[in-house]
């Protein structure tokens, strides 16, 4: 196997444990909005349940690129309402710091001695719908030591639009099967193969607190499949 | 004095000492195209005065935004013309290589001790004209551990156009008045300002080998002046 010039990693879910951390910060804040009888991981699935279609959505309505930061704030508010909060008379400060939990997410165990050992060797990079200052942010409290914050926001077009695989490439100098995209998800995977780039799988079974992931039908035979970033850099000699 | 929510750094001549290392790599190209008897400094500023005439082209010329990379290559190529060699009948591989010598940068002896120090409490980012993957490369040789790599082609303006300082705030989620920008340059410092930006000056005399700095007349009392990256993190309280 051709090794690649860097790695570009999705974040949420691959490198970070989405659902523990939005669930831990959700039981503090969901009791202060009359909402203390619901289950906390319950309302960090319905919160990212929205994920794909916001994205989807954006796509399709033409809507100008708006940062993650605030479909967050969007899809709390949505959530809110499913769970039968309105938004509408819950103090700012409140729900602000609630979508910057998206900040304070926590890395799963394997991912900075992983990320490590495969930084001594390649760039590190995130190809994620992260905005920066969340990706920043998260990064400085996790110790993620991305080589550079890429993506979403910097390309001004979220995954899976070819166009965020692409731009990625193209700021690393480097030709889109020069780069190894490491994902949990077949279905981003699936997007960045589709660019010509090489692929790296990372089963994160734990990601949906056991329910089955919602794109397992795009699963492909990737160039790697690992069962953490330490076991990836296990198989890249790092 | 109000501290900044984060650190942005202009990195040629701020950081690293272009003109040392550029003289030292052209110490061994200058050989192999026929120029062994040129002064290899006096080559780096050859290569380098034409910098600013190529940031004012790009924008006076409406030509759509090529990474420096690029740039430094056309730069390249004039420096060798005006120097006697004509580069149409250059090994082009050679060529690149030179060219990439701004990728191999040194940091200033305190660059990287300060930039610790200060990262320590500020996110720390590059706003500088220099390219994602050449500024990838410099920081990932020279050990500068930047949160992010943002400037000009991630907002896909050169300074001093105002977008380039903007986009950086922008990016970061802060105002423009919580960002400071920290450079040697009283010009760039000067665009930074007209955006509302808080200025951080480092002084550089060895920049230009002794000679005065192009922009000096742009001098103005900055809300810091610091002899080094450490004195500005002692200033800054790091």
């Amino acid at each position: 196997m051709t090794l690649p010039r860097a790695l570009a990693f999705d974040v949420f879910g691959t490198v970070v444990d989405w659902r523990t951390s939005i669930a831990r910060e959700s039981a503090e804040f969901l009791p202060q909005v009359g909402l203390a009888g619901r289950d906390p991981a319950t309302f960090a699935d319905a919160w990212r349940a929205q994920y794909i279609a916001a994205m989807i959505g954006m796509k399709k309505s033409g809507r100008a690129f708006v940062p993650l930061d605030v479909l967050h704030r969007e899809m709390l508010e949505t959530a809110l309402r499913e769970a039968g909060a309105d938004p509408t008379g819950l103090d700012e400060a409140l729900l602000a710091d609630w979508t910057r939990a998206w900040h304070r997410l926590d890395p799963w165990p394997d991912a900075v001695a992983g990320l490590t050992r495969l930084k001594a060797r390649f760039p590190i990079v995130t190809l994620s719908n992260g905005n920066v200052a969340l990706l920043l942010a998260m990064a400085r409290r996790g110790g993620l030591a991305w080589d550079a914050i890429l993506g979403a926001e910097v390309s001004g077009f979220y995954k899976p639009d070819p166009r965020a695989y692409m731009r990625t490439a193209e700021l690393l100098a480097v030709a889109p099967g020069e780069l190894a995209f490491v994902a949990a998800h077949h279905g981003d995977l699936a997007g960045a193969r589709a660019c010509g780039l090489m692929c790296a799988y990372v089963d994160r079974p734990a990601e949906y607190g056991g329910a089955p992931a919602p794109d397992a039908h795009h699963e492909q035979a990737w160039e790697w499949s690992a069962t953490s970033l330490t076991d990836l850099a296990d198989q890249l000699g790092c």
